[in-house]
């Protein structure tokens, strides 16, 4: 990782507002077909009971259930705020095109194949953020499996996740470039009653990156803790700014961050087109900024539950309940191991 | 741990199978009110549906559900095989002395309260021993859960267990001084489905000990892998011979064994009134004698898993299968971490 800031490294705010708390949807490539992309976000969208109007778009079908479909994006009413693509890889150029001639505000890319997949498709995402960038569009993705909105319980996803309940004024937001480990860190907080304000997988990050999310995060009164899963951070001082100004307002970021190994950091170029740069370098200087790492997906659960229902946490040392002695006698191993102290009961 | 033979290091073999596989059962201290241990018992032996007698003592009952209940002890038939003791501690050594009396085979106590609770407690195990030599009956604790035998179905415990459907010829043996863990680590691999022979809680060991249903285990010809939880190996040398005996059958023995720390063996020793000694001696004559040691109840189940179902590991190296690219970038991480090699793929 070059820890220099770069040319294209611009510290503008992006409102991400029209992207995580959209008031109209348009599904291009919507379906019934049971498995399709499209279907499942449709059901998704039916089963949070989402208010605000859907659009579908589909030029083989008149009617989707109950929903009238459009033939082309061209025919959607303008300034939809955000537009689901479940389509083949080769149409989103195209539908990007349209989309941004309709005034939509974001776009959700789920497709793969492009800057992870050779020159033509690191071409092809650099045309998406070319088109982006001159609509002012938001893009999460492509290569990415979306976002859950459980505050305003809209999800913008084909996956399938379990009921939130747990609610609360502090939440956990998750920021991820994996959205399979997204999904699977959501699935685990909310099986935990951990309350979440949503999780965002960015996959390539042809326009916005987990930078982006965190600082909307930050701003975000009712996030208390941000557990982030990236392997490459494309703006690392962004990042790091970002890290500093959530230590001042009292937020824990928790980072599970691939790539300690040479072969994890080859893996990461192939997976979402990340360029891994010295991992050493970048956990010394984010640990200096307050975030604190995880080793494994289910460390950074446990640690996102403990930073948010133990904000601070006691200092005088370790203390151990457990209904079983063999537990007991297994957690005063590993407190030695660990070097935690037991002070004596008073 | 003494690794020299004790006088009282026994290495007659027990038979256990009127407690593992019983015709006949009593409950005593039977009862009809939800959670309470004897009521527990009765509903877990109806639900698995075992087709023998089963025999419930109640001096305050007639009957229980469609079944009658006996006063005493002495209203029992002769030689019933095992009766279960879900009585206070206090009540225990009469009920003792009145089993022996009708020459029930074995008892499954689960009052605590005796070795680990101080010197009557010591004494009143040691005359629970007494009866039990005196009368050639089995015991299992006390301070134990008691015991599983999913191979015929028969659960003599108060614990609840999910059902066991996985079959074959090949199977997990459990055996484990902690009931708690031993019911963890079976639901565990119930969820796995892994197919279980039994799993045995141990407890106080006031008559059996580990080291019995080890060499139980080993001549079962149905067990292929055992998985144990010991706090305290009263007789080291016999477990090391079972464990040689075990390798030249090619049964894997998998072993979590809390106690490293001082602070552990120590609560050891008020737990299941073990006097556990030294660590890493034991370690190094039991991984000698074909031992696998797990460091975690998890690592124990993982292990226990993979030593069933990859009987023989594949030698030449390491690969790695993954969905998610992230997950895939993690485990090279963990790889690197391990000393895993992974070849090329040819």
């Amino acid at each position: 990782m070059t820890v220099a800031t770069h040319a294209d490294e611009t510290h503008a705010r992006v409102p991400l507002d029209r992207l995580l708390t959209p008031r109209s949807i348009a599904i291009v490539g919507a379906s019934d077909k049971p498995g399709a992309l499209g279907a499942s976000v449709l059901a998704n969208l039916d089963r949070a009971g989402f208010a605000g109007p859907i659009h579908l778009v589909n030029p083989k079908r008149e009617t989707i259930g109950q929903r009238r479909c459009v033939a082309t994006i061209d025919d959607l009413p303008e300034g939809i705020d955000v537009a689901v693509l479940a389509i083949p890889r080769t149409a989103v150029l195209d539908v990007m095109a349209a989309l941004a001639r309709r005034r939509v505000g974001a776009a959700v890319l789920f497709a793969a194949g492009f800057a992870e997949d050779g020159p033509q498709g690191i071409a092809d995402q650099q045309e998406i953020a070319r088109i982006a960038h001159e609509a002012g569009m938001i893009v999460e993705g492509p290569n990415c499996l979306g976002l859950f909105n459980f505050r305003d319980n809209i999800p913008l996803t084909f996956i399938e996740m379990p009921e939130a309940k747990a609610t609360g004024d502090r939440r956990v937001g998750i920021i991820s470039q994996s959205g399979a480990m997204a999904a699977v860190l959501a699935t685990t907080l909310i099986a935990r009653d951990v309350p979440l304000a949503s999780y965002v997988s960015t996959g390539n990050e042809a326009v916005c990156g987990v930078e982006d999310f965190i600082d909307h995060a930050i701003d975000d009164a009712g996030v208390a803790v941000i557990g982030m899963i990236v392997e490459q951070f494309r703006k690392p001082q962004r990042f790091l700014q970002a890290a500093r100004a959530a230590r001042v307002r009292g937020k824990q970021i928790i980072l599970l961050h691939p790539g300690s190994s040479e072969a994890g950091r080859k893996s990461a170029a192939t997976h979402t087109g990340a360029l891994a740069g010295d991992y050493q370098v970048m956990r010394v200087l984010a640990e200096n900024a307050g975030v604190i790492f995880a080793e494994t997906l289910e460390e950074l659960g446990d640690m996102v539950e403990i930073a948010l229902r133990c904000p601070r946490l006691p200092e005088r040392g370790t203390a151990i309940v457990a209904e079983s002695g063999a537990f007991k006698a297994l957690m005063l191993d590993q407190c030695e191991r660990e070097g935690l102290y037991l002070p004596p009961l008073s």
